[in-house]
């Protein structure tokens, strides 16, 4: 008996080689009745396939890489710990890179990526991204990307965030409700899309309870933690100083802490401070901190899991493309009255 | 001119076609004076190399692999920074690995290792690393590899490790003389090299100040935060319970502070406390806490750059096989009279 190959499957379905190739390789192309099909013909022919065609089509490179601004910072690192987990136990490799928040490390990261190195690529962009092109060449160039915590919308194959306006706004209802009325925002870059969302989710909450947003409570700091303390002093030592302060990134905590304790201004007592943060330690600071507490480890796993799919082919359904995880209110001493 | 080879350079120069490829890649087992001709006789003849040979020789992935056990926590986030700066300014690439602490993962992962995915290897072993054939496998399949931390000594290209002895025993002597008479030890595996060497710093000061050591005081922790915090609290509700306690991870801090905490004992009134740790937050716990802090981010650059030299034949003199850098006392108010 001749060797049976793809093109004698497709003759006897009349179908196209493409379909028989895509049929046997699961894609979510094919519908299943097809699907049905082709195996159900593969396996009475004995259809074995070519070993060189196969070896080609398997031609991956099993690494998965994760390009994520910093690592010194629990958030990410729970990420890391989530993406690695779910890669091992479907036999991927993770590749770290760092791009430090700079735009043209970012930039030069994904070209070099972009020679089949890694089978799919997991994302937190910097705070300097505020263009995608450099991500668009590389999904142009058929290698999946999904997106988590700082997305662009509709490039990626996937989407993993958490509701980072809903915990803002909540956040924010909450020390108003334990008695703040002049709350400031400290920030690291407004051009990211989850600081965007915080501030705004921060904003609608003053508005809705009859509070003025004003800009000069809205401090940005920058990546020097002394610098950021002079800058979260000087707020505090303006004359209507805030009774409240949000921290929309974790390694502002401690710059804020040193601040008050600095202009000798007691937490919770003169002011009440909380935190975005995954912090082991949020529980023993002095005082313990209330934070925004975000499903880093479940976030590294789903987007992990959906980039897997989407390098095996697989079909990804609506929760994959835009799948959001809900972040925690953790009260602690704080911010209570 | 016919081309002239590495075997023309050998026979004028009466060496082996290896003394030549060696001399040719600056290898470390050729003396500079041999390097000088070879290279000079190479110029004067315009040998160049075989375009293949040379290609097989620099056939490499440019990628290096970190393993490690765990990345949630701020030394090895921070090693991980240190090797990723000098890694990718000599353009090569990091891949990550974790093997939360388990001998078989760090067995399995080495396994994967030996296909030529990597150029060279940094590791800091598991706690139930106890033996290192899986290692030496790669050793002698000329993996280049550099131990970090957690080391095996002998067997890796080089080993760079802080002064944890010395660290241990300065900062055991510090809470003697703040008052210290019984200080516990908290660790997390005793397999470890480095635990060993904080171990017996602590004994080594109690026994030079007339202090004895008790097995009792001596604690093992597991990495479920929770039975820690419970094993801790059993410690200070004995009667004659410890005046100090030594936490010898980082990641211990939170259970001795939780357990201090429920046992109604003030720190550093009732009790001080000291860790071995890289915690931004040291400053801003309740309180502030003492630490030996390790060099983790120049101990990633020099680990890093150390495999980068081994990689590329380069010539290691003594200090980077056993490179030894300092970790400093940070003295805060959880050891203060």
């Amino acid at each position: 008996m001749p060797h049976i190959g793809m093109k004698e499957l497709a003759r006897r379905l009349n179908v196209s080689t493409a379909t028989i190739s895509k049929a046997l390789r699961d894609s979510y192309d094919i519908s299943d009745e097809t699907k049905q099909k082709v195996l159900q013909l593969a396996k009475e022919l004995n259809y074995t396939p070519n070993a060189h065609a196969s070896s080609l089509r398997a031609k991956r490179s099993q690494t998965l890489a994760v390009v994520i601004p910093e690592v010194a910072d629990s958030f990410f690192a729970q990420v890391i710990n989530g993406v690695e987990a779910m890669a091992q136990s479907d036999g991927f490799h993770v590749l770290v890179y760092l791009t430090h928040e700079q735009l043209e490390k970012e930039r030069a990261i994904l070209k070099e990526l972009s020679n089949g190195r890694v089978d799919g690529i997991l994302i937190s962009v910097t705070s300097q991204t505020t263009h995608a092109d450099h991500i668009q060449e590389l999904v142009t160039a058929g290698i999946p990307i999904v997106f988590f915590d700082r997305i662009f919308e509709h490039i990626g194959k996937g989407e993993v965030t958490t509701n980072d306006y809903q915990a803002s706004y909540q956040l924010t209802q909450h020390l108003i409700e334990e008695g703040c009325q002049k709350i400031a925002f400290l920030l690291f870059s407004d051009a990211l899309s989850i600081t965007k969302k915080r501030l705004t989710g921060y904003e609608d909450a003053l508005k809705q309870h009859g509070l003025h947003v004003y800009d000069k409570n809205i401090i940005t700091c920058t990546d020097v933690p002394l610098e950021n303390e002079r800058r979260i002093r000087q707020l505090l030592g303006r004359k209507n100083r805030p009774d409240g302060i949000i921290a929309s990134v974790e390694k502002l905590i401690t710059s804020a802490y040193l601040a008050c304790q600095a202009q000798g201004l007691h937490i919770p007592k003169d002011i009440k401070i909380a935190a975005f943060s995954n912090l082991a330690t949020a529980s023993i600071l002095s005082p313990p901190i209330t934070t925004v507490t975000q499903p880093a480890y479940e976030m590294g796993q789903a987007a992990s899991s959906i980039l897997i799919k989407a390098i095996h082919g697989k079909f990804l359904d609506k929760e994959d493309l835009k799948m959001m995880i809900p972040s925690k209110l953790d009260i602690r001493k704080s911010t209570m009255k």
